[in-house]
């Protein structure tokens, strides 16, 4: 196969996660390719994951990132959407078979045959994935969103993920209604989002949490209303019966029948997290109330699209610590210990200039 | 206060829940009530728990039974939607305190106050509760349904709580749709009617089962489509990712994982029964594919007029076997070792007379 563009990323080469530089070849654009100059991409505890081999797949070197935001190089002869110059975004997947009954209605996010952008193999292109933590990707048009003018380009960078991952549930299970109270689980990458967007959608949110050191940020910053701290009985039975829905954020294993006795007779609390050890759900906790748990599984392309518009209009970009490629080990070691506020976004063309 | 008609019934006095003879009054109605004499009662097991004190709140004499059909005897004077002569059933409750959200949307059954009919205590009427295992009942007409013209009085009894239990979640989570496919787990009292309404609906259907000795009558007597034996994995494998949707009858603890396997991505899985045991929830299980485990409990009293005007048009009815009061000691012996199929329904004005 002729190689394509020259890249520079920074890759993981085993289990230890170390990263560190690394040049590879992109594919050769196919007819309906796009050439992004990748300007910021987020980290993603999804990333973490990979480069350590969590999950037994990673196809080392690893190189990780699926939060990407660029800036459009080229375009291919057959690509219709976008044009050189054109702000961009890729998120947490790069390719779908486009034929089953998900793609069929825009589910993309659920096609089995989805493409990870950071540890996929994309059979029908060829090559490697795409990932974020390099100088340039190239990526079927499909699967790129456009970025509405104004937005502050590092801030957006994680809501290609964190973003739409909370956005899409939200949307599918009408928690997105003014004056309906919502309840966030977990106060992080996702968490904290999930307040701006239930906030621009005009609910009532309130911030769930174990610990109440995260109070003032929650409401003086993020603009929660309320904040309840989970293992306080009196608090939590004070909430008994008052949300409408809830988003569960926290991927550690935790007792979901107090969160669940927080929601209103027919209300849905959303698992975006994934607990190692199997969650707990008596029967008594929702079956009399008709409540429910679902999963989500980031979102669409279409998600990703209609969330950065929203996010456009109300001007909502994620809290982030923006660094240089060469702190991107300390970054994920202090992301193991939550050590951020709320998502590390690389400055990567600030970091590695740029071969696009 | 002072006594109402005098009432004929079959009471437990015990934990025994030894039924036997039992006279009391009923209240003087109130000017919104309906008195009603009793034709047909079906059994539920909810009253099983209920004559045992299962529950801890048996309230003992307990005159059980809550699928009732019957003839309107007599009116009061507020009462506009009935009048004597008038073909009426009567479900799971019989009161609710028409004031909270869950009252103002239509969903008495999610409403904190509800008075149960088997069980409850009616604190705005008075007197003892309504109780299908009598002659004579005096309800409020708000929980009082139509049943329409040309149904079998006793195959209509069960679908007052086993029908509407699942129907209801049917129409919420769009498991009515033709061409959708569904899967009905456990064939009993409930998982029977499922079936019919999911024929009716114009859907796929396939029983889901522990026991290979079902399949004929599920496929020949009661229309399914197919049938799965959940032990068997090979079955469960091809299987995968084929339905829509799901309703679960069983009570008894099983595992939910296979189930959840079935469904399509963001399909939903109704859980209708009560296992005392939690279900174990794994986040593989549901989180990627968008998948929802979701409760519901009986159905409100528009559900149950909708579905029995549905029942109506399609003919449909429970499989019972008729008894007379005599027989319902042995009945519920049998009911508890599952040998019935697929509901016990009292013929009560056969067997007691009736004082209305």
């Amino acid at each position: 196969m002729a190689e394509g563009k020259e890249a520079h990323g920074w890759a993981a080469r085993d289990v230890s996660g170390h990263l560190s530089p690394y040049h590879f070849s992109r594919r050769v654009p196919k007819d309906d390719d796009v050439t992004i100059k990748v300007l910021y991409c987020g980290i993603c505890h999804t990333d973490l994951h990979i480069i350590k081999n969590d999950w037994g797949n990673a196809m080392y070197p690893v190189v990780p990132g699926h939060e990407i935001v660029g800036v459009v190089t080229g375009v291919s002869g057959g690509v219709t959407r976008f044009k050189a110059g054109d702000t961009v975004g890729v998120g947490y997947f790069v390719g779908s078979c486009r034929s089953c009954d998900s793609c069929g209605k825009g589910n993309e996010n659920y096609c089995a045959g989805v493409v990870p952008t950071s540890n996929g193999v994309d059979h029908a292109h060829g090559g490697v994935p795409t990932r974020g933590f390099s100088d340039v990707i190239v990526v079927n048009e499909h699967y790129v969103v456009r970025v509405p003018d104004g937005l502050a380009l590092d801030r957006t960078a994680p809501l290609l993920c964190a973003g739409v991952t909370v956005y899409s549930p939200m949307m599918r299970h009408g928690l997105n209604e003014p004056g309906k109270h919502l309840g966030v689980v977990g106060l992080g990458g996702l968490g904290h989002v999930a307040v701006k967007f239930g906030k621009a959608f005009g609910m009532k949110v309130t911030v769930i949490s174990t610990s109440a050191s995260k109070r003032q940020e929650a409401i003086e910053n993020l603009g929660a209303d309320e904040f309840l701290i989970s293992r306080d009985p009196e608090q939590m039975k004070a909430a008994t019966g008052t949300m409408d829905g809830i988003i569960d954020t926290v991927s550690a294993w935790h007792p979901i029948t107090p969160l669940l006795a927080l929601l209103k007779p027919l209300g849905e609390m959303v698992i975006v997290g994934g607990p190692s050890k199997p969650l707990e759900l008596p029967a008594y906790a929702f079956v009399p109330g008709g409540k429910g748990v679902v999963g989500s599984n980031v979102g669409s392309v279409g998600d990703c699209q209609a969330m950065l518009e929203f996010a456009g209009k109300h001007g909502i970009g994620a809290e982030v610590e923006v660094i240089k490629m060469d702190y991107v080990n300390t970054a994920i070691e202090r992301l193991e210990k939550n050590d951020v506020r709320y998502r590390f976004v690389i400055d990567v063309a600030g970091s590695l200039g740029s071969a696009a």
